[in-house]
């Protein structure tokens, strides 16, 4: 893959000269240039293949990162901005070579305000420390990537990151207020407000959420908050098949019940479980399904759930565990937990999809795929954010030479046949750059790339990625 | 005022060249040309001075906006999106003449989809039709500006409306997923999902909300529901005085209540509301706050109900009155009501403002604006969104040759001290264009100007409008 204007010689060339001025702006001791250490900064948690940056700047503060985009639109070297680099999709990855900005030094919470329930940090903050931070304060930050031991609140955001929990308390974009966000050249943008409501010119803080770092790169961010919740149950239900867990769940969702947590496991993975050895699975369960509920009085918690219980057996559960405290929470999850590594068993290789449909299509999604099961040779599973219609779709084989595209390919037609979208929570990145002109006109495509022509005229910052050639 | 290169004269005599093509292609019943017409065409409802467009276009399709944005970018004609023309900002005033595009008779709901609980529906939909039309059907959209029974759908989006119930329910950029929006020139963008959750490219469509028509003309739009609510109690409390009703607004959220609705009325208003013989404020009111809970569980309803009571007890509340039906939460309302008409007791002249400061500075903000009715001849009252800390601040006088710019200015400055923004519901539009470069960056609105410019190269959509010169 190239870039026109960004032959990788001459981004070498140009990266090569910025990095004395750049080690004169920042201190040397922050700049990495061994050819062994540059690696690391070239990959991420995608199955796209990884590139050496040419440099990496380990950016210190907002000084740094300010430094770093003027010379940078000096010399003409792209930019890859990086967070904990567990990405999905390779939108880190520097193919074109050039300059990485790792962000994770940037880690520092700077205000937390609860009076307002907001909280002001650093791009390079991990998102479990944050919410760890906050659960002695008696506040919540809810959105819940997977990765939230390990990846970054900045990166969160370039990727509008979801999670178990986005089914009551929504995405990334949906808490982040504000941002300070430094441009290609080094113009540093204070977007949003401190406020809760705003309608003072564009919305520019929801656009670079979720814009993969190709218009900006974030240097502070404002977090709303919510009230922790004092309640929480959590149950584990075993149906029959997976149409059973589809009318169980559109049941829930019609009964008005928001519970927080409303994830799906299929057939394919049920059986996985069972070879792992999880013991709460009954007998002739063909479909599992993991809820949550929280709040902040325990009546209505309780109430909830015995509702939510009752739409379940209504449906034909088979059995309703329920848990009400840390380890027997854990005991449920776990199963949930297991999942990702566990279905690593069913194939030397594997890709996962990420895809969503409007939530009424599940059950149609869940058919499609099992008949994608019977007509490829590869094994799809999918487990998910049911509530939100939002499905990791895996794809796994032994063969090293089998090519999962034309499976990939099949997936993502069902998907558009039942009007969903190619990616809920990873983005586009170069992963789903192909396929992303089957899923939006040529005029929608092009408007996004006259907007980020607007604000990187230059082409440099992580360039090649979404929907540029 | 008037827009480079957009001289009036000019601007007429290119309009009245348009007029004859744009007949061929949409049918000149639909256009309107009558110079005694055309001035209801000119204005809104904020106290901008109207001007006369040129010629109006009434929308009776999809195909009739794109005609008329073809041949407008053809003929260099400026274009005007106009819903009911219930603006607070003068966004809809057709300051340099031109077309004015209205979508009023583009009114049906196109499809309610209540398993995945998302509407589409055409722009020019009256807010109150639509929610009566869900309301028979067990569903809710949510928002509710003042004007809901005569402003539109597509005006909402325009300007991102609010209303008392987005502090539980959020604004209308929170429910749009989708929209079908027409762009100088004529290309249909299709933005969003019918998706919950979206990864795919840049968020367009939370850019568009809130771009007052300055970027493109909404053609559809696909609103996200919710379910109707089944319990809902109201609450009007007398507090002695306005320090006091913050206080209680700080407890009811800290305690993690989220009530659908949190109006605050200050002193001033009270009064007014005595002198118009509402019986239901107690003897030493100083302030007045209005609360509505709502639900899909009695149980849950009543008992945050009784919980705000008792946290504005704690506060020393003078009285509580509860209202669970009909009748009796009308009577509550009726104060609220009788608001806006009311207030004009008090003045021959009057300017609203509509700001915003984070929620725990409410205090601070009523205190400031305590002293600014000492400081300046005009009365200054605020009631409004507290939970929010979105108030509309009023300043009345009777003297004719009175201007209000002092007033304006020190609360703005009283606002940006706070940390707050000048509007949370209304927009910029003209009347609040010369303050913007007050509260935001050079750079940020020169990062606006250029997305502008990218979706519009020829500065012909809703001209001088926000941050145009």
């Amino acid at each position: 893959m190239t870039h026109p204007g960004l032959d990788r010689a001459r981004v070498r060339d140009a990266t090569l000269r910025l990095a004395l001025p750049l080690a004169r702006r920042v201190g040397d001791s922050h700049l990495i240039d061994d050819p062994e250490l540059l690696a690391a900064f070239g990959k991420d948690e995608s199955h796209v293949p990884p590139a050496t940056p040419d440099l990496v700047l380990k950016a210190q503060s907002e000084a740094h990162v300010i430094a770093a985009l003027q010379l940078a639109a000096e010399y003409g070297v792209p930019v890859v901005p990086r967070g904990a680099g567990t990405g999905k999709s390779g939108g880190a990855i520097p193919i074109v070579g050039g300059l990485v900005l790792d962000t994770t030094a940037l880690n520092q919470v700077l205000d937390v305000d609860r009076h307002n329930l907001l909280a002001v940090v650093q791009p390079g903050l991990i998102t479990g420390d944050f919410q760890a931070h906050l659960e002695g304060l008696g506040l919540f930050y809810p959105p819940d990537p997977n990765s939230l031991e390990t990846c970054t609140l900045g990166g969160n955001a370039a990727h509008n990151a979801g999670g178990p929990r986005a089914f009551k308390y929504g995405v990334t974009r949906n808490y982040v207020m504000a941002t300070r966000t430094a441009l290609m050249g080094g113009d540093v943008l204070a977007t949003g407000t401190r406020t809760i409501k705003r309608a003072a010119g564009y919305d520019l803080t929801s656009l670079l959420v979720g814009s993969e770092g190709t218009l900006g790169v974030f240097t502070e961010l404002t977090l709303r908050l919510v009230v922790q919740p004092t309640h929480l149950s959590t149950l584990l239900i075993c149906m029959g098949d997976e149409p059973a867990a589809g009318r169980a769940i559109a049941q829930i969702i019609a009964a008005g019940l928001v519970p927080r947590v409303l994830e799906f496991m299929d057939g394919t993975l049920v059986q996985v479980l069972r070879e792992e050895g999880v013991s709460a699975i009954a007998p002739g369960t063909g479909a599992l399904i993991l809820a949550e509920i929280d709040g902040t009085s325990e009546t209505q918690v309780e109430a909830d759930t015995l509702e939510l219980a009752e739409r379940c057996e209504d449906a034909g559960a088979l059995q309703v565990l329920m848990a009400r405290h840390g380890a027997e929470r854990e005991q449920l999850w776990a199963a949930r937990r297991l999942l990702s590594e566990a279905i690593k068993s069913r194939g030397k290789y594997k890709v996962s999809e990420d895809i969503v449909v409007p939530r009424a299509a599940a059950d149609e999604l869940l058919q499609g795929l099992r008949a994608l099961n019977e007509k490829h040779s590869a094994l799809v599973a999918a487990y998910g954010h049911a509530g939100d219609g939002n499905f990791h779709v895996n794809i796994l084989w032994d063969d090293p030479d089998y090519r999962p595209d034309a499976v990939v390919d099949d997936v993502f037609a069902l998907v558009w046949s039942l009007r969903g979208t190619i990616t809920g929570e990873h983005g586009v990145g170069l992963s789903k750059k192909a396929y992303l002109p089957k899923e939006q006109s040529a005029p929608l495509i092009d408007a996004q790339r006259r907007i980020k022509h607007a604000l990187d005229p230059l082409g440099l910052l992580n360039p090649a990625k979404i929907f540029a050639p």
